[in-house]
């Protein structure tokens, strides 16, 4: 499988080319604003003397590792600040493939697309788990297919593309595996702060040497392009030594005024933005599934993240049905191929549009009229 | 050699924990203001619309692509923004690397650690080529260690720690030589605002395959922390897709207000700026070399950067001598160990503090202290 951007633009150019006006959800980019201390934050630092222009630690700004590390209750040593999580994903990924005995990375499907496109480049055997027909991980499927040829197990919760979150046995379950067979987990949290069902669990609950947790402030702040993430190691491990010297020379060290915009509104941001933006979604989440009933479809209801997977009635999820959907219904969204085989038949919605609402009209019009058309 | 930080570190490190008062001349990190429409652009920025927060393309933001690609008579196709001239040097070497039949990355000596390192790190064998006493690279000292085993050949003018600038003839013989041994030459020319001589020539200069040139605003705008670089690779080469692949799979993209900010200083800064920088390091070059001549110093005339190499009568190089600088001088340099064996009874001095005065009136006074002990 290739990585996902690609396959994101060749949807996003095909919906852009159309001669209609197309609900575009597709990109996973929030639609919605940062916290304002955010930006008085990148204010305030576009005024700074010139020795703050200078190059921070390698690991981040000592002020945004302790403020990371209070709230979380870590060690700021454990902590390396990253251009986002997907560098974070990268070290962690790539570190524990040199550390540990095997040579595959196990992933679950259907996968968020970067971690096989960085599994393969790598040179990473990718093995994979399917999730059940519910969306759930079973921890039994992981540990049918991990084994001593296992280096690194990648999740995702709550989950892209599906929407799940997994609970802290899942969790503990997987990390046991993880420490059995010699490898590490990898427990990407980007979606942490969209957590509706209230079951989400970090894997930093867990206490073990053979996990890594990454996340980023992309998706709780709306900030994707200011690649601002972090990696949690156990301390003092080789995991955390090899990810230090591997991001110094790679990268050398993140960009600082995102971090100090970064470290401005983890400080002064209330909750209630966080609790407003999840309201927001939770409503449009709503109001879509609600939709996707109507039209007859299949749904995983989502518990977390903001995206809702879904089957329609003989209209499996490629890349020709997508493009059909673009031009017939005025709705672009993912083909479920893009992320593995198991959820090949579904389509995948990104909430992050103002236009949720007559995207799940349209979807709901349109498939009314081809139900109907499909019993004459 | 192990990279450069730890071992700057160190001597910061001693610096910070003396008795007395340091000079700083350690770190290359510029001490003046950055252009005033950096600041501007930093703050509008701050102002932008939620969905110019969103990820810029993974090769970065397509009109700073045009700009520069305007400014240097490139095609912008060719040009990836980087996260710093660090990462533009990892994506050229690792792709050389990997892409031409040899395992060796040829450097010089002294060496601008971090390439040293990169080098060790992507399990290339490093090989090095001595620079004579003037400081000058010999072409033929690249011939004659160039071979069927080198991938990458890795030079940096003006340069750092000695300089120097590489005429248009060394530069097209460099060139000559990585297309004769299928190798490619990655030429990091970040001090190009910092030639004093008007020898100074752009690797662009010469039309091949075989050469990659990367660069950074770092220096040029005083922003270090920024984190804004690029490569320009040749047209639709697989050096050019490798890196793009190897980007995206590593760092995803590079952060959008850093260069919301450099797009704007590039636009609209007068060229006055960066000449009114260049006169102000000229005057402390010339008063720093003054102090050198009068401490009975050699030292190599700088063409450009900010650095000056020199060597004191009987006071080598070593970390224990630059300790003892520290101590009884209040000057910290850099020791020339630190940079590879060929210059190791050297002390490298960056001109990056506004106090280089002290710094020579120590100097000499110092030294001429030591000398008359010694004489007596």
């Amino acid at each position: 499988m290739d990585y996902e951007t690609p396959q994101f633009f060749r949807v996003m150019q095909y919906a852009n080319r159309a001669d209609r006006d197309v609900v575009d959800m597709v990109s996973g980019s929030p639609d919605w604003e940062p916290p304002s201390a955010l930006r008085e934050g990148l204010s305030d630092y576009a005024e700074a003397d010139p020795d703050e222009f200078q190059y921070p630690p390698s690991v981040g700004l000592t002020e945004l590792r302790e403020e990371i590390a209070n709230r979380r209750g870590l060690d700021r040593e454990q902590i390396v600040i990253t251009n986002g999580a997907g560098e974070a994903n990268h070290l962690a990924m790539a570190g524990g493939l040199e550390l540990f005995p095997g040579e595959e990375i196990l992933l679950t499907d259907p996968v968020y697309p970067y971690y096989a496109g960085r599994a393969n480049f790598i040179n990473a055997e990718p093995r994979f788990a399917p999730v059940g027909p519910d969306g759930r991980l079973d921890p039994e499927t992981v540990r049918e297919r991990a084994g001593p040829e296992t280096a690194v197990i990648v999740i995702n919760s709550p989950n892209n593309p599906l929407g799940v979150t997994y609970g802290e046995e899942t969790i503990a379950e997987l990390v046991a595996i993880a420490e059995a067979v010699e490898a590490v987990l990898v427990s990407d949290e980007v979606y942490d702060h969209f957590d509706y069902s209230g079951r989400f669990s970090s894997a930093l609950s867990v206490d073990s040497t053979h996990r890594v947790v990454t996340n980023s402030f992309s998706k709780s702040m709306a900030i994707t392009g200011f690649r601002v993430g972090y990696a949690v190691f156990p301390s003092e491990s080789e995991l955390l030594e090899n990810a230090r010297t591997r991001h110094m020379l790679t990268t050398v060290t993140g960009s600082r005024p995102a971090q100090a915009a970064v470290l401005r509104a983890l400080k002064k941001t209330d909750p209630s933005y966080y609790e407003e933006v999840r309201a927001q979604l939770q409503a449009r989440i709503d109001r879509f599934t609600d939709a996707l009933a109507a039209a007859g479809a299949e749904y995983v209801e989502p518990e977390g993240a903001f995206y809702v997977m879904a089957r329609f009635p003989e209209f499996p999820g490629t890349f020709e049905n997508v493009e059909r959907l673009i031009d017939e219904a005025g709705v672009a969204g993912m083909p479920g191929e893009a992320f593995g085989h198991s959820y090949e038949e579904w389509i995948r919605f990104a909430l992050v549009s103002p236009r949720v609402e007559t995207a799940a009209d349209r979807l709901a019009g349109y498939f009314d009229g081809t139900t109907e058309g499909n019993q004459t």
